[in-house]
């Protein structure tokens, strides 16, 4: 089946929004077989419009638009598929009903303009938006589909993920061919370390492929194979993820899209240990992140951040004269900083952060970047020092990875090398 | 003078590579004033390649090719551009230079395939890459010029801003339209409202757009002005602003950029306050958003993260009774929350949180999304309730937002009445 994908908004020919909607949905396309030729951007303009629902029908099968769904006056994709389709827009009571309800639940007034989020064109199969108003639609004109979603990325990929996928699954079975990707989600090694650790690729690959993807997180490898069962290319996967793990499979924290705070979440909980949090350079990002999972209140029991000296010397007890003498960058700090939350918060881990973030703050011997991590139990008490760069943001996202790292490899009994 | 922006690339339509070219061109030519009619993706695909050409040629005076340049196999765009001009490819010395001294400089041996990178089309004006080997090219068809660059980001921009723009600026003298805008950034107000707040928007813009974009901390406007000089753009604009902010002023927490957390932590180091707050179901992420500002140990004491009930009687001095009577998501619990964080930390001002995220949690009178945010002075304090939906991070996100905005009301003086 070809594919063509539409995304509607002048906000994207004047480069203000990067067109990611157009990515997620080629990259989810081309991993349910669809071949995507062609993505196109056009304002938000009638007749533009207009072209370019003619022109995609003559090159694909199915064609993806997204944008120009919202309330106001500026948003006229379904004006134009009034017209391409030649139907008229009716009211959908269980699209209605939807919109009511998400008005209702934020206690606020439904006007006029809302309720038309639940006009549908006549015969669309309707693709009911749980996260917004505007739904998705299906239409159909000569044996070709046009799907319809808001442009808004999350409500957009909701609608994908939760309805128009297993949709399209359903009317449209797979292609013979089995094209098959595993992740697997590396921190802590460098992108050039791990390629040479592994070897030579094209034995351990044996006719697959292997990418390395480096993030702010670390490094994803993913594996991709081809073949001509949904069992092949398993099996085909699952003997290159054994190899890989062989070798490099300490600093594989998960597969997929698992996050690494997921993974951690799912080791705390599964020992019943409980955490406290001690942060100073991150600022709070280490908590916020552990408590993005679900749950996390089985875990999670307090964080104290801790910014300024008095807080870490009245909350965790971090001795005065530490800060005094090794400053309140050091080892020692990050040390008595763990201890101080674990015993305040009577918790089986202690884990404590502290560092320069930049821009400011940096001294002669303490270079931006420069970061200290403890952790500590109720035997030992520990800590490592990073060096990270010279980006605020990025030290504080690099730091959080660190910790939630070590706390993973201190759960799993593997020593932390590097 | 209308642009048109063609990537070429497979890696594109497979959804591996976001489209980051086409918005920064876009944004750029927007800046320069021309029109971006029209921004598409196409694969490796010559035929593909050819239409879009010629059609492109139909509807704008510019096109600009991105990708496609390299020495692969898979780069067919130089073939293209032979086909569509009718010319033959000769080679630049001066570009077969820069390739050997690139390579000479980096101690690698240059291959045929190399030194093929200084081929360019006959009579193309060529714009020379400082920081790759594949030069960009200008060819002219019929008084439509079409513009040639590498795929790989660095190196378009790199040839975009020291070659392309000066050429272009040099040879059209910028036209007489001056485009302006603006973006004004609102929170806690729905887009539908603040539509209907507006009134007749033809009457408040006297031919200037506006658009209104939503996403998970807000709408943004963004104003759109023409005119003939930068001065009467610009007066246009501040006449505009000045109209909508008499009307949602309230709303508006900041402009162009900025951020809420951005816009808060400048007020507190203005007046000099400091602020300490505790979190319950944001779980840090108030706290992150706000030491994600460099300076902020100007303002921000501390955090306190109280995930259980004994956290928030421990560290917060909450009343247990309260959280037996009233429940840890309530109004009162917020307020004690607020008060406690203040006092503990000494600062001018505490803020608090705690609701249910979702998915766990709720009960038969308290749902998802429910949210108590606190705030206090040494004179008042106070709490108001929300109402988000039903996604965990989305509702983290929403309540830190509302967190934030209550903050900046608090501190502008102005009633947070919705």
């Amino acid at each position: 089946m070809k594919a063509f994908i539409i995304s509607v908004g002048d906000e994207l020919l004047i480069g203000q929004t990067v067109n990611t909607n157009a990515s997620f949905l080629a990259e989810q396309l081309t991993k349910y077989n669809y071949e995507v030729v062609k993505i196109s951007v056009v304002g938000d303009d009638e007749q533009a419009i207009l072209d370019e629902l003619d022109y995609s029908v003559s090159l694909a099968d199915v064609i993806f638009v997204t944008g120009g769904l919202g309330p106001t006056h500026d948003d006229i994709t379904k004006k134009c598929l009034q017209n391409f389709f030649d139907k008229s827009l009716v009211v959908n009571p269980e699209v209605l009903n939807d919109v009511r309800l998400f008005f209702q639940k934020r206690g606020k007034t439904l006007t006029k303009i809302n309720e038309d989020q639940a006009l549908v064109l006549e015969d669309a199969t309707v693709f009911r938006n749980l996260v917004g108003t505007a739904p998705g639609m299906l239409n159909e004109k000569n044996g070709k589909f046009v799907i319809t979603m808001p442009g808004v990325p999350f409500e957009m990929k909701s609608i994908f993920e939760n309805s128009v996928l297993p949709y399209l699954t359903e009317k449209y079975p797979q292609n013979k061919i089995i094209i098959k990707q595993l992740n697997l989600l590396t921190t802590g090694i460098a992108e050039s370390i791990l390629y040479e650790k592994l070897g030579d690729l094209a034995v351990l690959l044996s006719g697959a492929k292997l990418a390395f993807l480096p993030n702010e997180f670390g490094v994803k490898m993913r594996i991709t194979v081809t073949a001509s069962s949904e069992e092949e290319a398993e099996s085909k996967i699952l003997e290159i993820e054994q190899k890989i793990r062989a070798i490099v499979g300490r600093y594989i924290y998960g597969k997929g899209d698992a996050t690494i705070e997921e993974v951690v979440a799912r080791l705390l909980i599964d020992r019943g240990l409980k955490l406290g949090v001690a942060e100073s350079c991150t600022g709070g990002l280490i908590c916020n992140r552990l408590t993005n999972v679900p749950g996390s209140s089985n875990f999670f029991e307090r964080g104290i951040i801790t910014y300024s000296n008095g807080a870490k010397v009245e909350l965790l007890n971090v001795n005065e004269d530490f800060i005094h003498n090794y400053g309140a960058v050091s080892l020692e700090v990050a040390r008595q900083m763990a201890e101080g939350v674990r015993k305040c918060s009577g918790t089986d881990i202690g884990v404590a952060s502290t560092g320069i973030m930049g821009p400011s703050g940096a001294t002669e011997n303490k270079p931006i970047g420069l970061v200290y991590i403890g952790i500590c139990d109720d035997k030992i008490c520990t800590a490592k020092e990073f060096h990270f760069g010279d980006d605020r943001i990025l030290n504080k996202i690099k730091t959080s990875q660190a910790a939630i790292e070590m706390l993973r490899r201190y759960l799993l009994g593997i020593p932390y090398d590097e």
